[in-house]
């Protein structure tokens, strides 16, 4: 039988479709939801595919926690009298058949008119002018709306370095995403190599065609230097969105936060777990922001000054940060700490340290799928609690950020990023949640708030 | 005035619209069609834009041969009495504003669930299989459907080197082809390199996300080694389509045109000028198929075997060709030969060599935007005449090979593409038009003959 944990945790990512022969009877519909409901799953759909005068066909879709969760749901259904199970589909495998993205025609191209002026003989001219005024390209083609999705698949999601084809459909969403929330044209590129020199020099070589580039999910310390010297050698924007889009969304979370218990960002103690790519870019964008005592802790424990074991990164995260010079691990560094900023591991966070930190501590376990601490165990301890998941309050996502920031990169023709516009962003993200509507359960706007892109494009452009 | 010439050539792809204020006279309306026609203008368009007691606003949009044509249409306007040229917009540069293709997602996005099932965190599931199963890249992403459109910018239309900014109307043109004809999904690849080693590496690089690759518009000789290295290096299907789209065009087209005369391509004599990617891929083409006697000219006369002077790539053709050691230069070889086919210049073909050639001559001038010779002179002396324009009868268009060829070779999952596939695409186009529908007026179907990429496909798969 499911646990508590398991149904709260239970959504929409892991849904099934169970088709069921049935025999004609109209109290079997009521035996199969309670069979699914009493193994924790939760009915989202029933449909009769079929009925015939000797049986009845019924699709019955449900979500689940995991694929152990969705077997326990069919085996129990097997178990009913009168029932058989026919076939059982997963809905994210089908929802992801054949891509989740499509290039189709903004222009008509019905007759041959259509066709010369899309392309040959009309779009010669069009080509021509560009020759002549370059300043013109992204105006008239899709450049001035395009941004490439690069990853090596070095780091993705969770999984680590899967490689390239499997980190397709990461990039394939993000895509999707950029559309969704922000009208903006965005194709995923694939890197077959994992070399720092060739990943600069590919994308230095296909950026003529893009109006911005995203990085996604590249390992750290490689993104650093990658990020640096693109952002040399280009005239469009770079962004890396583990990095940047991650640090904006916790500052808006934490300035958010901070209100709620009345407490300024200057004189807070705050802890950031996790040295990699996401902390090191969340901890420059607080001291940016205006933070005075960071420390960062990485599974050695806290990192200070001096440390001849660092790597170059860590070192240089060392040096602008801990400047009580904080030593020993995770639980020493949170004694009388304000903030913990978790982008790391999953359980690192024990719920009997948060009482060492100072009066109404604020706990963001950030760590995807399973954050630093459940928030359940976290919440009657902290003040406030925010993770990654979407099936709690505060939900720290990157959506919030990547799209807006591309529009108005874009809208700008922007050729760089710069930390005030990071900076912008982040407060036009926290203001989008009113002093009316703040609390310690909404600190962060909802993904679906079309206002929060629209903001921060606009907070990007600074205007 | 507008001669005959330019009134012929009249098409779409150079179309105005005309904004004028009028005084309230219905005559007006008239006077202004008759000055477009008078000046060999085409109206396509006629609309009210705004009616008021003391004007009315028209816009006239219509078809000119260029913009000095253009500018005599609008200067004849401007000269009625009673009417004022608001402004003047180029229809084709209208259309090309903001891009001509985009990106858009295939599954919903509205709700909490969708987000989780089409990104984080149900794509982790779907990435994790894939790095279990990477031969199910293709089904579960858009790679299985995907082809990346790539140039570098050096041979762009009849245009040149204009570089990959400029060629980009040109690539997303071509990928809004791809979905129109053959519902594949075809990003712009625009490389800001036009070295070969160099090339080669990028697209090797960016490989991943692709199904297939299509060159595009890079100049000889570097296409031919850029195209056989990615082969040999890359498991999935390479395509030059200046070199392979247009040879199963011209075979198409050739087979159909000697139906016409009733000879066979194995006893004929062909001469090729233009020695570049699409001759050289037309002659292999034509050999391949059984053509015996083929001489190609360049702009110093035939190629034959042993002239110290020709590059690698000439010396390779004039070794395959030109059996009876022919010399001299285009005129000499046209003597007694059947099929003249250009890919090279404007006006190296003169009306009074064609009685020359053998009874029943069939002439291809398809070098864009302006034949080797015009179509309509060379008409009173040839048996068939093709080109590439689309005023013509018989225009040899790219479009009706690339959209089936990849289609094909997609659904097929291919990894390479071979010479029979290319004979048998060939063989599929000609086919298209039946023997009662088959005249020296219309050897090739129309680029809309919905059957003709689906044949392709077909044939490309040998089923």
């Amino acid at each position: 039988m499911a646990d508590k944990k398991r149904r709260a945790a239970t959504s929409g990512s892991y849904s099934i479709t169970v088709r069921l022969f049935t025999e004609v009877d109209p109290a079997l519909v009521g035996q199969i939801a309670t069979a699914i409901a009493s193994e924790g799953g939760i009915v989202t759909a029933l449909d009769v595919a079929e009925s015939r005068h000797d049986r009845i066909v019924y699709d019955v879709t449900c979500s689940a926690t995991d694929s152990e969760h969705a077997t326990e749901i069919v085996d129990h259904l097997r178990t009913l009298e009168g029932i058989t199970v026919h076939k059982v589909s997963d809905r994210t495998f089908l929802l992801h058949i054949g891509g989740k993205i499509e290039v189709t025609s903004k222009v008509p191209l019905r007759t041959r008119d259509d066709l010369s002026m899309a392309y040959t003989p009309g779009v010669g001219r069009v080509s021509l002018a560009l020759a002549e005024n370059p300043s013109d390209v992204a105006r008239l083609t899709v450049k001035g709306n395009s941004v490439a999705v690069v990853t090596d698949g070095s780091a993705v999601l969770g999984l680590g370095n899967i490689g390239p084809g499997a980190a397709l459909p990461v990039m394939e969403g993000k895509a999707a995403l950029f559309k969704r929330f922000a009208n903006i044209d965005a194709w995923p590129i694939c890197l077959d190599t994992q070399d720092t020199d060739r990943i600069v020099d590919v994308v230095a070589a296909i950026a003529p065609g893009f109006g911005g580039i995203n990085l996604e999910d590249i390992a750290a310390p490689r993104c650093f230097e990658i990020e640096r010297r693109l952002r040399e050698r280009l005239d469009i924007p770079v962004f890396h969105d583990d990095q940047h889009g991650t640090a904006i969304v916790v500052l808006a979370a934490l300035t958010n936060a901070l209100r709620c218990v009345s407490k300024e960002l200057a004189s807070v103690r705050v802890v950031v777990a996790g040295a990699g790519a996401a902390g090191t870019a969340i901890v420059t964008l607080l001291l940016a922001a205006g933070a005075a005592d960071v420390v960062v802790c990485d599974k050695d424990g806290a990192l200070a000054e001096g440390d001849e074991s660092l790597s170059p990164a860590m070192a240089d995260l060392a040096a602008r940060t801990n400047p009580r010079r904080v030593s020993g691990d995770l639980h020493t560094a949170l004694t009388d700490a304000d903030v913990f900023i978790g982008v790391s591991a999953p359980g690192v966070l024990q719920a009997e340290w948060i009482p060492d930190m100072a009066k109404d501590p604020i706990v963001f376990a950030l760590a995807n799928p399973d954050p630093e601490i459940d928030p359940a165990e976290a919440a009657p301890h902290a003040a406030v609690v925010a993770s990654g998941r979407s099936d709690y309050p505060n939900q720290i996502n990157n959506v919030l950020a990547f799209p807006g920031v591309f529009r108005g990169l874009l809208d700008a023709r922007a050729s760089d990023v710069t930390v005030e516009m990071l900076l912008r962003a982040a407060d036009a993200i926290a203001h989008c949640v009113s002093d009316e509507e703040l609390n310690a359960s909404y600190i962060i706007p909802s993904v679906f708030d079309s206002k929060v892109p629209k903001a921060v494009a606009r907070a990007i452009q600074g205007i």
